[in-house]
């Protein structure tokens, strides 16, 4: 499997005003041809910033890709600075030159002089045509390294790789026809070291790659067999491992979302939902509804932030707010059942709880919350303590409540 | 002026799974206090590669960032690759240790053997305490060179920042004292190139830098002036002149917050507010309950997905949905006096409309929006017709909402 490592130059990437969406790209699209991206440096327009950023991919990878820095002005020097550590030298193009003539003839405007510089290139180079903008590419090869400069601005960077880089590397076998194999499998409940635990030996497997990421509460497993004649085999038993131990932990694979997964189930079993909210103050229906079509089982739902709103649209007496409180198992179980009578959905979801950072006391602590799931006569309701601020807080509340639902339609 | 190298770890930055968040947030925040940002690396969960990172970053820099890898699991190795960088080994502290088990004693959870690696550090470290999870961070000064270890998770690193790491960047005096005064002046309602031709030559002035920026439908002026004796009374003048030349339009500046501002209006005026969502399914009441003490204003809100929640929780009558349809000027109208009614609450907010992908129609286009705000017996509607996809559409629709009421409590 070849390395690849990325360079993105720009002042404007340090400091924080533009993010750096080019290397994204390119990782994602080395990554789908099997190659493997090893490192990426972003460094300003400064060439000994960008040396040391040439010569550690040079070092490190079989491949150096850069976008940015291939314009006529003084501040564009990637072309100068990757020659000179391949040691080639750049001479004037003139069918180069005379495209980026054209380019300013056709629209009427005069060539300021120093865009000639853009038709430099070492005779070995490899020119990638910029359907785009003047700043042609560069593809080189020597001594097994090959370096690729692409020009900085996105829509450029994207054509001319997709147009002209993917087809050299795959034409010099820098990108392998046969990839690798891999895997995510994604969890909810348990958390990253108790899954590590919990896994035990079944991933260290000297066959695979794995990594475990924790994710807005939910817990991912990577696992990655590089390509050879029974990889797809080892991932699938290595999988079917993974799901044996964890059980119903496991909600989906690769790409799945959660929330996309709930919809199919409910959209399966042909049953509506709908939310009491309190605490997640909106979030859980904000979730629900960034799935489109999610109209097709999601009812509605009310956020009721104030405890006139609990009595009021879901009918929480007020004798039990008295008694028990808004944050409640029994405030919980009323909620659920509240909206499931209003609605008439099939299952009613409540949430109740202390987001903090204010209204937590020593029996009722910040990151107490209530779940209630009501379905037909009867309500569930769970009791969790959630580490964390306000926001990880309303997050973890939501996952879990939707995690619940899934279980509960997987009984 | 001291500069900074960033480095970000974790495989999942490689393959353009996950963007880097982190870096982004470190150079801003080291911009703002006059630290130069003059390098990044972002690197796999790899020894070789991460000490070859470190090494360009002190080679290059007086100050090296980290983000990710201090976890308990094998692939964490940020800890040991910079103490072996710098010399240093490292020793339990048992006051650490003491941490982490009383974490896990907490949530009632047996602690992992490995998670006593994160207590591990060399003597002359200050360790850095993590309020949000148990990988607790390093900050290390030797010969000249200062090393900052901050953990992945972005909600973890950026209060160890914001809490520890600029302090010590001041007692150091590695951050500048002697700072350029800037200001951001915030926007709503003009675009960014409309805002750019209304203020013409008001802002070309070669004391000062300034930058026009969108973001998420709102408009924000940067300017700036370098350190100088004047440069406090430039600024003032120049945010004067915006102000006068913007009018209402702008709402706040620096890191103030649009719905933070929307909340000290309604309190301010003793008002309490209710919302009655369709498209934008809970977005609304999520951002305003992103806001701690938001109880105090926000009464609760229906999300009412379906018709039925419409005409059940709202009462909006079936003929104006039949003749008129969900999406129209007629529903918004009876969203708003509908929760308004219902909630007892002084102002009723309502939002219908095509969020996309489908649904659309040629008399009813995605991106047709009605808001509707009402107070006493009177409604206000506004049809708006966004641009973009679904979220952008949904997002813009809860920000101009929310604009609305703004303008409505300034009248």
């Amino acid at each position: 499997m070849k390395q690849a490592y990325i360079i993105s130059t720009g002042n404007e990437l340090l400091t924080g005003d533009t993010i750096d969406s080019n290397s994204v790209f390119l990782s994602q699209k080395l990554t789908d041809i099997a190659i493997k991206v090893v490192g990426k440096s972003i460094v300003g327009d400064d060439s000994r910033q960008l040396r040391a950023a040439f010569l550690l991919g040079i070092e490190t990878a079989d491949i150096v890709i850069s976008t940015g820095g291939l314009g006529p002005t003084f501040d564009d020097l990637t072309r100068n600075v990757a020659c000179e550590i391949m040691g080639c030298n750049m001479e004037m193009r003139e069918d180069e030159a005379e495209k980026i003539r054209e380019y300013f003839r056709c629209r009427n405007r005069n060539m300021p002089k120093i865009n000639l510089k853009q038709a430099m290139f070492p005779p070995e180079a490899i020119v990638l045509a910029n359907k785009k903008g003047t700043a042609a590419g560069m593809y080189l090869q020597k001594e097994n390294k090959t370096i690729i400069l692409l020009p900085g601005p996105p829509r450029e960077m994207k054509a001319m790789y997709i147009n002209e880089v993917e087809n050299l590397l795959k034409r010099d076998k820098l990108a392998k026809s046969n990839q690798s194999v891999s895997r995510t499998i994604k969890i909810f409940g348990p958390g990253e070291s108790q899954v590590e635990e919990l896994l035990g030996d079944i991933i260290n497997n000297n066959s695979i790659s794995k990594a475990i990421l924790a994710k807005e509460g939910e817990v991912y497993i990577k696992i990655e067999a590089e390509a050879q004649e029974k990889s797809q085999e080892i991932i699938d038993n290595i999988t079917a491992k993974i799901v044996n131990c964890l059980g119903i932990s496991v909600w989906g694979y690769d790409d799945d979302n959660l929330l996309v997964k709930l919809g199919e189930m409910l959209l399966k079993e042909n049953k509506k939902i709908a939310f009491a909210e309190s605490c997640t103050g909106g979030l859980l229906s904000r979730l629900i509804t960034d799935i489109p079509g999610s109209s097709n089982y999601f009812w509605g739902s009310v956020t009721s932030y104030s405890n006139e709103a609990k009595k009021f649209f879901l009918g929480v007496k007020e004798e039990t707010l008295d008694t028990y409180g808004a944050v409640s198992r029994e405030t919980a179980e009323e909620m659920a059942m509240g909206i499931l009578k209003a609605s008439g959905a099939d299952i009613g979801l409540s949430i109740t709880g202390i987001a903090g950072p204010g209204g937590g006391t020593d029996k009722k602590p910040v990151g107490l919350v209530y779940i209630g799931i009501a379905e037909d006569n009867y309500c569930n309701v769970r009791e969790l303590r959630f580490p964390g601020d306000r926001e990880w807080i309303r997050i973890l509340s939501a996952k879990t409540a939707i995690d619940m639902v899934r279980r509960q339609l997987l009984s």
